[in-house]
């Protein structure tokens, strides 16, 4: 076969075989194919698009170019989820051990942050001990007992996405949905599961800032799960203000040892619960997302969610008395208050904004190799719909350089849009597609 | 600037910027834009095209990337001609010697063959000592006295366009018209002449094979060549079947020194003569086309055109007595007669597959390293509406090597199409455009 023709193929709008698809990214994950022909085919896919079928090729191909785990040594459901990203979206750490006190096996394989919004390893990593490197054979054995984890993709999973993802990123070609699609799909199929929650967000924050596109992404994610035999229900979620009142690694880590210990917050309460209720539905513990909602409600009022996150963290080898007693967690040299700059309702607050301050104040990464102030955060109280008083407090950041400090703050007072008319609390579920 | 901004732009089908181009371009030709961000940019230039104002920017960056010839010491007009390229085209070898006799100076920076259609260097090259590899102070030289001249390109010409040409060819991105038009132009526009005469071929021995694309790539060429305030005229010309009855290097010399003799061979000599005529109205020696074609006429007729063929050779270092006694030159070890397959009115003759049977020859390459046998090619008298009675004879075949000529036998006899209802002869010109 011959890459140029393939790439003629596709740049002409036509549909490529299995075979076609297969040779070209089989070609260039073996090194047989150069960078600029696999450029010229993913601008082509970008703007020509690929098929539901091609969409589904894409993923195999990428999938098995690495290992996938077998997991049919585990009699209990396994069901996993996927956000496509959010600033201050911890439901990962809360989701998972809600499903397993509800019976239903949770692998997480995590990322890092990049860019604006935060990434699970980084979190998890705030608590002393915390390993989220594992081999094949240690997260086989973690899943049988306590039966939930998270990890960081192994280089064994899905290599061929890792290369596409990285030129990708190089020559324009991210914001494409059959790409997205593969990208996610040839990650999260390597877990292992038998179904799959999808959290879509959609808004200021999100990666598809629009309802529409992020719709056609729910919609594709999900015909490429169902097209591998998976069963999954797709959440399109709020994401036009940053989830729960704090952002940050261990801020995001010591809240939801609070929502995990009964403390409620509205928006992401409400979140997590859904995607909790919709894995416990999936994994076959309830008859429907409402049931599996009522059930999380009861398994974090016991206690044996909470439990079961004890059980992850020790696991894992994290240290156990600071997720038992978090107020003893270093804190950071500074916290500065943040006050309302004008009286107003909020009608918005931009979560590309805030995670761009978090970078700033160290709390995430622009650049692979930066390094992260797992201890500094944004704290911010104020939620869309509330009234606020110029000069009220509405927050706090934490952070040790007070230069860093000062560009961020500007950037949160910044992000917070006050309107004299009175604004609506935003709906956090969008929609539920089953 | 940030190429993969400029990349994203052009991607979601947005005009460039005159810096964003030039940025771009010139950065990869200095190689600070790797060719995966280049091809890139490519594909999405191919798929979502230019406007006339971005192809004159392209154009302008990638020629003067290289030396424009100034032969403003030339007080005689100077016009070009180029033609896109087809089989059996010969036209080069006849209009200079007849512009030239009527006054009109005509540089041809001219290529070699790839592909399918033959190359003007190839064909003057098989006459001995001919040196098509001539330097700008040379090349001025000869510009003064006799005044025509037929060479490489050197490597101080539009060397962007070389890089993006190889780059192209090797990610799918040739036949578009904006990258089509600034390749041409920028080559060109280098030569340094007052007008332009082009030769735009449509049909199947054509890169542009419709109508549509032809005259579509002629109006870009020549707004092109206008808005650098060059005098254009574009003519579309048959190419659905080879032009004379010689395809081959020397086999192609050889026909235009009979033409130039006086010889008529009619869509040879048709479309010649008003490529010529067009080249002799821009240069100011004749009120219309109509008239520069009668001059033309003449010219051949009293032997003048002729004579400057000769001065052309001279200059250059060619033999003169092998253009004075073609008969003279050196046969192929065997010449096989070509037979009518079938009884009935010839209605096509496909180009592409005569290119493809020359290469087979030995008389074109498919890489640029292969080997020219200049004296092997194809003659075929029959014609595009004449009547031919199976197994009479319509032309020959000229090769060292059985095997090829084997093979390229039945590719030829392939590409002949014959009909039981009577054909048309075709219009040789299609259209002028003024």
């Amino acid at each position: 076969m011959n890459p140029v023709e393939i790439i003629i193929k596709k740049r002409d709008g036509l549909e490529l075989t299995d075979e076609e698809l297969r040779f070209f990214i089989n070609s260039y994950t073996a090194g047989k194919i150069p960078d600029y022909q696999a450029s010229a085919l993913l601008m082509a896919i970008f703007i020509r698009g690929l098929s539901p079928k091609e969409t589904l090729t894409l993923t195999r191909t990428m999938l098995y170019s690495g290992t996938v785990i077998d997991l049919s040594h585990i009699p209990e459901p396994k069901i996993g989820k996927h956000s496509t990203g959010g600033v201050g979206d911890k439901t990962s750490l809360i989701i998972g051990p809600i499903a397993l006190a509800a019976g239903v096996k949770v692998p997480q394989i995590s990322g890092r942050g990049l860019g604006h919004t935060g990434g699970t390893l980084d979190k998890m990593e705030s608590i002393p001990g915390f390993n989220t490197k594992l081999e094949i054979e240690e997260f086989k054995k973690i899943m049988k007992d306590p039966g939930g984890l998270i990890i960081g993709q192994t280089s064994n999973i899905a290599p061929a996405d890792r290369l596409l993802y990285s030129l990708r990123d190089v020559v324009g070609a991210v914001p494409s949905i059959p790409l997205i699609t593969a990208s996610i799909m040839s990650k999260k199929l390597a877990e292992g599961t038998d179904g799959l929650v999808l959290d879509v967000k959609s808004g200021s924050g999100a990666f598809m800032q629009s309802y529409e596109d992020s719709k056609k992404l729910a919609e594709s994610l999900k015909g490429t799960a169902e097209g591998f035999g998976k069963k999954c229900v797709a959440l399109i979620t709020e994401m036009s203000q940053p989830l729960g009142f704090k952002s940050g690694n261990w801020f995001e880590v010591h809240e939801s040892i609070d929502i995990l210990r009964g403390e409620y917050i509205e928006d992401m309460c409400e979140i997590s619960f859904a995607l909790s209720g919709a894995m416990i539905m999936l994994g076959g513990k309830a008859e429907s997302i409402e049931e599996g909602v009522e059930i999380s409600r009861k398994l974090v009022a016991d206690g044996s969610a909470f439990d079961r996150f004890l059980a992850i963290i020790k696991a894992q080898g994290g240290d156990l008395d600071t997720v038992k007693y978090p107020e003893r967690y270093p804190v950071s040299k500074i916290r500065e208050t943040i006050y309302a700059e004008n009286s107003g309702y909020v009608s918005e607050i931009n979560g590309y904004e805030i995670g761009m301050a978090l970078i700033e104040l160290g709390a995430g990464r622009m650049k692979k190799e930066d390094e992260i102030d797992h201890k500094s955060g944004v704290y911010l109280k104020a939620k869309v719909g509330e009234y606020y008083k110029q000069g009220s407090v509405i927050g706090y950041i934490d952070c040790d350089d007070p230069d860093k400090l000062e560009s961020a703050h500007k950037r949160i007072l910044g992000s917070i849009k006050q309107v004299e008319d009175k604004t609506e609390k935003p709906v956090f579920i969008k929609e539920v597609i089953y």
